[in-house]
């Protein structure tokens, strides 16, 4: 089996840092691709950044349609919607991996993410996934996302802070880590707190292996349809699909752009 | 006072109906100028389509820094929360601004919407605004988004008779047209079915000059916050946040990018 | 364009703070007149004083037939639902404008109201209004609501503090401040606070205008349909319905009882 | 125990039947007394008949400060809050009753009211109570109130026949009869269908029975605290609050208004 | 009438002492029979406990099919769906009698209950009946059940301490006591704190008398269904339902199971 | 790994059918058992059935300490909280996997179980896991459980015509089958709707399998916390728990109870 793991930023240390935690989760007959796109912002941290990290993102899926499943790297769940329409292969994006997985361990999870910007986007998540209800609060640690890539820096400490402050102020039963970046810290917080700690990629990868394994293919009823053929003007025509996608066809994940955009670095 | 009408597709036939609308809601003193971005989809019609309007959309919002609100003309609120970053103006969405109008209306309404791809984007922006408990329902009348700019097609009688399903099967006491193409149908409908059918460009117009008048900025803190200065690599460079914007500023529109992308033509 | 915003209790200097705050708010267009019934409590405190206002608020609609729009400017958002029975012209509320334009500036808010018996009636409404999820907390200053008429009071220092406390136990994003005596209060708790503090009354004049430009009625389909004529006995005789009413009709707003009660001072 | 069982409207036939569902479901050391105010709407259906109807009721709960408990026989639950902040005994709406007991007997109920107008009311209640999830739906007879005293009406009919449609198309495990004048259809409406068909009166008369047995009194804290004394003027003076409440106390009905209302007959 | 009161746990002093307080609130008709399976677990601290304690518990209903109404007296409503199934006399569970009760009194109220491993119980509960929106906050004070029954402990100090952090914390306006062995301490600490306390055990009596008072069984169209008939295989073949229960019928409750087992002693 | 795949109720055919379904499900490095208690009921059809298939499914995960995982095969999650008390490894039901799983491949699912009485059981546990939202409907096809072990039954017609209805009337893109008996129709019901379907059975499988590679355990603050110890008395007194649990140590499963109740027989 075949697992691309697309971390959306351009930051390659951090997708190097998730190729490893995906590794470490994956099953033995799992081989797993982290890449990231080319173009794009370097850390999302907010709605502006999302919008510009998706197009790069989707290219990516575009350009491998032979793996088997997709895992979206992001704690927000950037482009997640889009990537479903896009393939019936599936596609997990990290948020909704670890809220899921959470909750199989316990009866209410808090949250530890980066900056406080992005706690409006994780909560919309909840809401929509309807797992708002599990969830006790969602706590950012103030960390810019790029302080988890620096050697030295006090952010494990002040993630471990604020996992203390969840179980005392949330009643907190277990955590989850906020963001793709903290992929390395989950097993050590979870031995010093004493209760689990979900890290979003490992999450990803067992859901995509296992919804691989049972055959599953996103639905393409309602809103995963594949995209209506039609072209795009100017700098997204490469982007414009093009053939109506069967429903629930083994080959769904064949050339639905026009062209390759990552290939032809054109974009 | 001087509102920017964004179309986020490239379909000047419907920017143009688009702006009479919203010119016709307008008042006496304020100037709509109606504008679509030069790149990406003709239409909107479902997630993946929405992801290629949202830069293009943006760099109208950074060209124009000096008027005083924006409103977003596609019904899915497509890249609202990005822009309500990208500004301290008042950002509207049409969609939310008839959801927010019908709620004053009526203790019920249902939506009339496009194509069934589309409903569930619309349910999303429903339960994340929170007025999910005040719609009925989200009815697709299986229209593309373009054959509404075809003159003599049979698209308003299947608006139409949509609604007449409304009002007997959802007992919904309003109407909410589900696209921003079918803005010049509304106040006939109104007439036809004795009930409010509210249309969003018309809405959003009067909701932003609602808020300049009452002087309200976007609350920078929190999800709306400008975004973080960072460099973008490569297609997006120009879209790069460049500098740190003051909380609440009168002056918080201004050169958020590093280059005017559609004035450089360059993306 | 002719707009009546009645204080629904009886102090009359509280009246004036609130028409002016209208005008202040309203377009160049726009004819404000504001009154107050000569019956009933001075000032609304709790579910008891509502009862006594209601039935001199519905008079002051009766009484103006031709007037274009209504506003209630109570926070309770006190007999709204009887007045959209009464007439087919729009009606808005305080608080119910408030929590609307709130959520269009930012994704959380919180409310600072006066005494901590009217926080439950706040949360009633904004759980019908379907706005609750967007409220982070409403909080009380325990101000009376006549000590906000009194010059020299501490009450503006007691709601900034509470503002203060939103900010940071609620992680309020917006403020609406929670009684119509507020209104004055608005614009400078907005700059010392750097966030937006909606007052309802400015943005009850804003929907109101925008629902009259629009050409939209009040639903009569549902739960706001006129009432039924039938008489009323005793004192509340001459509030008898008295004609059934057109639906969605323009001329839906002229005299719905047997006779104007505020005209004949009968009652 | 005594019990001061208040039909809101002035319908002298409706309070007689009420009566005697209250009585019978009484226990033997209860005294039911039923009344009605004399002045005010002679039915209530839809907001506008709701407020008028409340003086009077309050005025018949001031007038009678020594009874146990007191019910109010609207399935709107009219005035329910305000005569809580009135009174520190308990009081009971045959809606919220009626809705309690319906959920100890079946997973899911339907509910059978008069006209479509009155839905959206008890829609609102159920959500206030955080008991909507319970009711699958609230279906219109579309009976006018005062049709249910009228011998040989086909009411009974109609009523059985949307139980019928309630119980195949809502799945519907139990009935909530959603009008006082319904209280003499229950046993016989239960019988024929095979399921529980709860009338609000019987089920209000033995909550109130049961809250006074235990002892209970309203909270005074939050919403249900007593009315702040101030003078009303004119028309309601007489209604004005008059000494404060003491929190708690076993004689906290007595004596809130300036001079009973009912007794002086002046207004 | 007959009232089967049955702690689940196999304490006998908790059984009287919960058989006190049913017979301090019963009505002067209602005979009180408390008892208490014998066999199972001697306190229900959670859900494995739950499990160990319903068997008894059926058992005890079904060699009583004779009495009028059932009371299940242990917060967690242990067992009260099968109960439920096994007859159409009602069943009434202590919490859920609390819950109810409570919303009658007060706008909001916080649980009381011993420690924190019951407390997601208690949450599913309320979140399953609806309620979830009444409770501000469900608090462990930390007691073990069985410290209820010794002279002398320091319970009630703590129960008040905790009652006194939820009239601050939470807003609450009344107290829920979550577990059956605080019966006896309602009425001081009402006194004490100046709010409503309830228990569980009167709640649940008077709401089993209301019931059996206004001839309600328990629906069996949906969930409670009587079980269908099946031989079990082993330890528990004495619990096999022995015959289809017509529905609604007088007689529901008579012999469902093959043979009596608390009579039999064999299980 | 090793996971305990055990069918709650007596029926050997069905359990067989389990375990191919789990067995095609799992990796090449799983090893499923597939076992069934020796006592209780032969199929779970409603709430009183799962009360006696729990003690016999717990003595199953007790007498296996040493296993992986665990997975509940019966739709209704029988157990499962209390399953989560006895044992830290992980332990997944059939209904919340198969409630997670069609969450991350479509925005709506509809369930088809067995009886309509199982179907309030599935609404509870949906609302509980905050899924509710998800799920359009839970639709019965009237099918006893033991008939999907009849060979030559109509029951897969029947249930391939209720996912037509869902796909029509719930707007429903994928499907979940709502009992274990039917793990075997899923693949072929998929191809024929062209739409996902989702078997417990196999969901469950890759969920263990998952949460077991990422090495996570269940929490033990909270609702999962080991039993406390204490005695039970009579029938269950080989059920008491006997030693505290460690929190979140790796050994927790082994020997919770005093003996092993399977390996004894005599229970």
């Amino acid at each position: 089996m075949r697992i691309l793991v697309i971390n959306p930023n351009t930051t390659a240390s951090m997708t190097q840092k998730i190729g490893v935690a995906a590794q470490a989760a994956a099953a033995s007959g799992t081989a797993i691709q982290a890449i990231n796109p080319t173009y794009g912002p370097p850390s999302i941290e907010g709605y502006y950044d999302e919008v510009f990290s998706i197009p790069g993102l989707l290219a990516q899926i575009h350009a491998a349609p032979d793996v088997d499943a997709y895992v979206i790297a992001c704690f927000d769940d950037t482009g997640l919607d889009a990537a479903r329409c896009l393939t019936a292969a599936p596609v997990i994006g990290i948020g909704e991996a670890a809220f899921h997985i959470a909750s199989l361990l316990a009866g209410r999870f808090s949250v530890v993410t980066t900056l406080s910007r992005s706690v409006s986007a994780i909560e919309h998540n909840l809401t929509k996934y309807g797992l708002a209800g599990r969830c006790a609060r969602v706590r950012a640690s103030e960390i810019p996302v790029l302080d988890l890539e620096i050697p030295g820096s006090d952010a494990r400490q002040r993630i471990s802070a604020e996992i203390a402050k969840a179980v005392v102020e949330d009643r907190a039963e277990a955590i989850v880590l906020g963001c793709a970046g903290m992929a390395d810290l989950a097993a050590e917080l979870s031995r010093e707190h004493s209760l689990p700690v979900v890290d979003g990629v490992g999450a990803a990868v067992k859901l995509a292996e296992g919804l691989v394994s049972l055959g599953h293919k996103t639905s393409k009823r309602g809103g995963y349809a594949a995209p209506r053929v039609k072209p795009y003007d100017g700098l997204f025509a490469a982007f414009a699909p093009e053939a109506p996608q069967p429903q629930h066809a083994p080959d769904m994940t064949s050339r639905p752009l026009a062209t390759s955009p990552a290939g032809k670095h054109a974009i």
